[in-house]
């Protein structure tokens, strides 16, 4: 792994930290629904879903490889984690209109400006089965070029970080990976390139 | 895979199938608070957090391999995916005042009336960085022997499915378990078991 990458890394990872958290009122983004469901059995039970923004919550991660062989990689607030920032992929909600793929593309066109050349889905799952609907799909972009600038809502807060595949192993290795998402991603993404998939 | 086991599996698949979804009024288990974050960078962003039953959600997965080298599995209804029940391993969530192992042999207790032998970690990740601050631990179960009965809570149903490890991993690749959590159970588990881990 390149020293100065390295530090570079730790530099954005020590930036993005949370100092202080103020509870605030109101909700907006989560919410939930209640359901009685009469099963097949005759039994019936009652679960609650949750809801992002009002939607499933599906989403898409992309292992995004340039032209020249580099991966792009983001490094993001996740306030609520011990850490409280996180070095993940690309990623983002599939908009109820979208098939997965235009959804992965236009993440990683906003929260890059990158442009995919063949994507390619590696794997799909449910985020959190218990109470969610949410599936989201790994996908591996390649060919990626930049063709714009980041464009990001205006809450949002994406450090991207560049770094040869064999540095994302090294990374994923010392343990800087740390969510579910990135982690099925690596693997499939390995399993991908050693032809099992 | 024996043609009986996958004939029991089917049948339990189909019988815990949802049938009629009725909305009802209130919500008791998935809550948010929202917090204005202060990052070191000087920049202020709003997140929600996610709490189940007014918890963070963190929760033990288990691998559970029986004293006869047989492989503990649950069948169990997730009413919001496509399927509405799936096959999944024992997990459930860890108390405030466990330890991950402790939760993890407890849930095993409570869901199989088994007890573990030795209880080996094989990771740990966080289940949705983006909004919650749930950190999952994925256990290997050693020589569990049954010592009692289920004990579910009023409104839980499990059907527990026993199978060998070949076949749990034949199951995998006919596409039977969907979540991050089983997916990455499995591969975890497979890992530890070639002694790359």
């Amino acid at each position: 792994m390149r020293k100065e990458k390295l530090k570079e890394l730790t530099t954005y990872l020590e930036e993005l930290k949370t100092l202080q958290f103020r509870p605030i009122e109101g909700s907006s983004f989560l919410t939930s629904e209640t359901y009685e469901c009469h099963l097949k059995c005759g039994r019936v039970i009652v679960r609650e879903k949750l809801l992002k923004g009002k939607k499933e919550g599906s989403a898409a991660i992309i292992f995004a490889l340039t032209k020249s062989g580099e991966v792009l990689l983001n490094i993001e607030p996740r306030v609520f984690t011990k850490e409280t920032v996180l070095l993940g992929f690309p990623s983002g909600y599939i908009e109820p209109f979208e098939q997965p793929e235009e959804g992965a593309r236009r993440e990683l066109l906003e929260e890059h400006g990158y442009q995919a050349g063949k994507m390619i889905l590696l794997d799909s799952f449910y985020q959190d089965e218990g109470c969610s609907s949410a599936y989201n799909h790994i996908f591996l972009a390649t060919s990626c070029e930049r063709v714009g600038s980041q464009k990001l809502d205006t809450d949002e807060i994406i450090h991207p970080f560049l770094c040869t595949y064999e540095e994302t192993l090294e990374l994923e290795e010392l343990g800087y990976f740390k969510s579910a998402n990135s982690k099925l991603t690596l693997e499939r993404v390995k399993q991908y390139q050693k032809g099992r998939l």
